[in-house]
């Protein structure tokens, strides 16, 4: 409700599907927070928008800091951080949620909190909830006060009208009720909590630093704090941690695992570990792959960087085609909030990206990209790169056409809006103007990521419902919106 | 639960009692919100630490923006108030509120909002619940999740769960579930809705503006806007306004109403009525009856500024000695939330009030005050008078000796940092080492705020528990925590 | 240079004269710019705008910080102050300078320092250069490189020119090119220095505070610290200033000074004192004088505040009138540099004051007020009263009028903007819309400062410039530019 | 002077040679202010701590804004570009300068404004001038006052103090008295001149936008606003640029050019061409003359990221041995001014660095970085490496070892804190504890830009000071304070 700056200038490429958030916890060892804070930092790709970290001291209870911006410009501030004592803390990074489209406001930024009969909890959640539409609406009757326009704040409430004598009884209850994608961190004031949905759409993994544990959305952000890896979280599994012990729960009907595939091809950080798999490797086998599918003559294999680096590096190392570095990306682009002058703001790509043009000039040059979402940022690196002289652009996509919108937690344009929605891959190369336009297969990205045989259509193994259009879970609010699934192919 | 910065210093005399809160509310005008944040500038003595506004605009539906700080300095702004659209707004400024004790967070700030099944609401409260603990312990019990430590909080809540279908109803509702002192000014998407509890201890008058109305808790605020006042809310007295129409409804048992007497000795502006009477002469009626009860030989009378300057012209007019003003105000106090150096906090009072020297010295001086709370800031001016040359020191205070605190809504040291509460007149006159001090009577009070016979123990006209620890409301939660109430007299 | 944010909108009422700056200066002391700080707090009715201190450590060298906005503001924190180190430190407040008109930026803001072949210096000065412009452009022939658009930067360029081998030396070489009014404190690594124009226009004073010496534009600042008043420096003295002696030089043509008559009638604390006078008992005369002058029938003797009330205070005492508060103003007013909204500009004075409509009804009114520069607040306040039901409204001015704008030191209009240079006091008092208005004479004036025989034309003991058009010294940059002196009355 | 705070944490990594500045200009393109934003924000790498733009506009004069921070978070914005009108206009990033050692000002934040007789000119100087100490003695005791602690404010006072009696004329003298490295944009109301000193040691190009001409840094910053590059300032060259003609000088005597080939090695961006050179190219050319030079047995190329990256790609090209991105680099580390918590800081490079564990381990692993100063980070990220399981780690360095300071205009520690400095390179293996290191040598890098027969050390082909020692300048200042030149080899 508050009402904030507009930001109508996003420096962030709106041509890529975007990972709305990561989560950390950490119990069990002193300034809990300042963990927290380097893990968040770790896990800025998942959210950039804002952060929030909540901890518990036994003598000053809950404390709670919520920002936008940058973790490292906000959570390594001795003051700051000196407001959130206690050797148990969580804490979020967001992108923007379900409920707020481009306007989010402070009290939409999680950890949220709730104060319950048996002490207060907060809850920190990556994911999107499918019915929460619904279930806000049912909430309100009852008597419930939203003070956020998050999906997310549903399971507080929820928690709330628990008859369960517990918290994590209450968590239980309360995520039996909600329908979709959810890896969510929680404490109470002894306990640090991990769950993940029964199909496991989102990440979430569990380390051990010092005497204490961790939850991460990924691997990467144990390392940053020398926290060694123990396992993942299992679809489905609830893990109860004190200081001491680490409970499991399986609180949900069992289901066929469906991890999000796009993880594998772009949200998650090159150096972080998936199902036993390093995510550089998987991106450089794509390439391996798109160079096996989609072969042609050319002088130059150039990344876009940086998402398309691992992916092009394989496909040069196939092909045996030079890898060079042929589009220079600015380092010091960022987020920022403001309103640039006109001018400033048309120049768009060329903000972020410089084509390298003594490498590029008079080369048949093959361009790696991670996906294409609407094309708009395709066409004018392509554009930049002709008149840099190149002699011919041939794009290899790192994954197969996005042809359906997200509603697991990432953030993707309408379908109308999405280019493989409306077009053929020749429409589209034709649309791009390039001389050849591939995708790698769906196959090939299963086999990238390890399933030999590729996708197996009657039980795939991994959520791809931006690909396929087959969605684990219903969408029950967008289809009471008016949202169209695919006819279920025969 | 934020945590904000701390203010260890507030250049605010912390010996005075500080009313907590200001509301005002307008429909019917244009850009409603400019004239609240009007309204709010011209009731900044009530509330200094924060403020809010909330609008509602058809197309724009509510809005709301809430800062610390003074309203000059937040709610004047063209880029702010372009955020708050509407024909319809309510604001709220605040000092301090039950739950949070001196470390307020911006979601402490009204007013408050709530989503329910037929629609939102938003409402800003002056005064406190005094069953407010009791209210927020049955709610959590029953699922409801409060975002703010707030006292106020508990109306909205108590208002979600209403089975009533309209939201004025659901407001009686909630407000025949709370006990204390509140006057209310609240907003649906098309009502603007005062309240004042049973015993209408704190002040709400409403007016008319062009073709729209006004509620505001001082007549002060109508005047800025150009406001016309129509009358006071009363006691006990719900007002629904649409934009054509005042609706009067009389939900509560009635009961002989308590106005708060210490509105007219201090919080109140001195510009404002109420109840008829003007604050200013009331106050200079305060100084003829003090000068009748408690004359003295002396050469000047001068005020304490700037609160006590009514009653020192009063009282120089009914002695004849001579006003004058031996104490001078430095203008460019306020209130600010750094911490400053050990040396500046030192210099305390003298940051705020110099002597002017030559206008004391070797004289005779009546200070004039208009309470004594802690006696700290007495102590010092004292100090400072003599060491400025005066020959003698008679302190004349406007007001009884505040020796019980407040629990409808003003900001109190608690009982034993009263002076008061701890020691005879004589003794104070001693600890204050003064050449005499003496406070108006009850009676004298009774008589300058017009009841030409003095206060009637039996039934008092006015709140006066300040004074009299006889408290009109029983302070539940307080006497909970162990607070004992005065022996009745027999 | 610095493109600063303008400020269309200032609350601080256009329609006053406003002296341009404070300065202050301490030796001898630890943490000598706390007790700059405090002194220019003290002095923060002479320049609002921004304030700046240097201070000089054996260890760290000179260190600055300059700031927009009020003393308490900025100069009270923790953080800053301790980048302030050492036993000397100077400053200065500003409301604004010959130079920039209404756009100051902060190289602007003084103490200005320079480097020079003995070590650094810096400088803070009140009053204004009347042959700035011709230094300047001398200055920039010869090589000089200006850094701001401040007359007093001349100074220091003319030190840095001068053949003398100490900086005192040099101080006086640069001193004596310059025409016009300085009040100046400056310090070296070593010394504090005090230096008053021949004509002694702004006023200067020497204190004692524990071991060291202060320099401070007013006595109230003295006050503040607890510093001992010594004397003023006299017009055309140097002092010069180590932890243990002060010096006393001479270096200019002696002259028979003529100090401002303003700074009692309005510029100076009422708690100063001035030439052995207190400022408010000569404001409290000049109120007596009026009474003489111009008494008129009526109920109600009434101040413009806050300036005002002394003067009041005399008249309603002389006259036997009544004085009472009949305009009250809002505290919490203050200086802002945002925009706001139009609505919110156009309440113009209603923003600061409102009328005590209960003691104004039915009453025939005198307003006291210092003085009319342009008329339009006066105006305002006519309608605000006789809207508020006075009977009668009349204006009593604890000044002549104002005819002339002043060029040492005080931000005047333009001559065609000031009332009294294009109308007579009739003509006034119809423009205003008054039943009468009277100015205090300047006999008046004088015998109220003290002058018992009233202003002697041939030579006069003050400058009385704004009033009489008599310059004492003669403007030359403005002369230049086309001001036309007033012709000498035969 | 101005005391601000300072920076103990900065995440920029402190073990690596800092470029200190970037220059870039405008004429004859409208509002040119933003295109100088564009080419700043494209010349950040030369300089993060601070910028200014200064414009000039013949209704409004000059204009400027300094800001300390990245160019994206200020010179984009409305509000402030609109400040800054006209259709000429300069600018300057900077890291620091030669005075202020780590506690830079905003008033040492170029470009630097004069005030001459004949009209104001700005400058913006990248480089350093070795005998500033003296020249700024000299000008002091002449008179000038110094504003800031920048050696390139010399040179406008020389040019303030300079006979001739035109601004470009005054440039010449001036810069005929400095010595040391200087590429100068400057403007008057209606030129644009850029200078390059007679060795031509930092970089200057020229280019054409629309009807217009930039002067630049790089070529890089051409490229962002689509302007055509022309050709190379030379060395020793003055243009003076109107909107229509390009006017050049030789206002020096001739010599031969010593141009910094640190420039290839580590500081021009990639995508910038040098002499006729890609940058890119030549640092890929390093790692094929350091793969020749210093082979090894390996599984992996990897790269320091990002400088690292082309040498890696020409090492693994020439070697054969699999390139790959073993180290992942934090997109979301900036710079920031802020006090971190201890435990923060003490991460270090781990937040900015994570090893890609799945792809090192029990790799044998080539890391190529481009430079080695004080071996800080090298020896972190040997152990970040070896931690992760690498079974050995060599390090390839793509600079030969730098064992002497730089005095023109590169932030470089004292000589004692090179590395290199102090050891031999089996030293420096043992110190770092890798299996092998080895850097190019000063032949190979010669090569490598283009010199096929290797370094001629009796007339070196550009300035190598920093491998070599030879100064083509004598470092006048720092002798005078004690550093000792090498030995000239027989």
């Amino acid at each position: 409700m508050d009402a904030l700056p507009r930001h109508p200038f996003d420096p962030r490429d709106d041509d890529k599907l975007r990972e709305e958030c990561g989560v950390f916890g950490v119990i069990g060892v002193a300034d809990a927070a300042n963990f927290v804070a380097l893990g968040l930092h770790a896990l800025q790709h998942r959210g950039q928008e804002a952060g929030g970290i909540v901890s518990y001291d036994p003598v000053q209870g809950f404390n709670s800091a919520r920002r936008f911006g940058y973790v490292r410009d906000n959570f390594t501030k001795q003051s700051l951080m000196e407001t959130l004592p206690g050797e148990l803390a969580i804490g979020h990074v967001r992108y923007s949620t379900a409920g707020s489209k481009g306007n989010t406001q402070i009290r939409d930024v999680q950890p949220f909190f709730g104060e319950f009969a048996m002490g207060g909890a907060a809850i920190a959640h990556n994911g999107n909830l499918v019915n929460a539409d619904e279930l806000r609406r049912e909430l309100i009757e009852r008597g419930s006060i939203f003070q956020s326009s998050s999906d997310s704040e549903c399971i507080i409430h929820l928690m709330a009208r628990s008859l369960q004598r517990t918290i994590p009884e209450r968590m239980k209850d309360a995520l039996r009720r909600v329908e979709g994608a959810f890896s969510v961190v929680a404490m109470t004031r002894t306990k640090l909590i991990g769950v993940r949905d029964p199909l496991g759409v989102r990440p979430l993994v569990l380390g051990r630093v010092g005497d204490g544990y961790v939850l991460s959305s990924e691997t990467c952000a144990l390392d940053i704090i020398g926290a060694e890896f123990l396992r993942e979280v299992e679809p489905g599994e609830m893990v109860v941690i004190t200081g001491t012990t680490v409970e499991s729960f399986k609180p949900f009907e069992p289901k066929r695992p469906r991890f999000c595939i796009f993880e594998h091809v772009y949200f998650s950080r090159p150096d972080s570990i998936i199902g036993g798999r390093s995510v550089y490797e998987t991106r450089r086998q794509i390439g391996v792959e798109l160079a096996r599918e989609a072969p042609v003559e050319a002088d130059l294999v150039c990344p876009v960087p940086d998402s398309g680096t691992p992916a092009a590096i394989g496909y040069a190392h196939e092909s045996g085609i030079p890898f060079g570095m042929g589009i220079i990306r600015n380092q010091y682009m960022g987020r920022t909030f403001i309103e640039p002058t006109e001018q400033i703001r048309n120049m768009g790509v060329r903000l972020k990206l410089n084509v390298n043009r003594a490498l590029i000039r008079g080369k048949r040059v093959i361009l790696v990209d991670d996906s294409v979402v609407r094309g708009t940022t395709s066409r004018k690196i392509k554009e930049m790169i002709l008149d840099a002289g190149a002699a011919e652009v041939h794009f290899r996509i790192a994954s197969p056409p996005t042809a359906w919108p997200c509603f697991y937690g990432v953030d993707t344009p309408e379908r109308e809006k999405l280019l493989a929605a409306t077009m053929t891959e020749t429409e589209m190369q034709h649309h791009l103007g390039v001389a050849s336009l591939r995708f790698v297969s769906l196959d090939g990205l299963y086999r990238a990521v390890g399933v030999a045989q590729g996708r197996d259509a009657r039980q795939p193994a991994y959520c791809d419902a931006c690909f396929s259009g087959d969605y684990p879970v219903k969408p029950t609010d967008m289809v009471a919106k008016g949202f169209k699934l695919a006819e279920p192919a025969e």
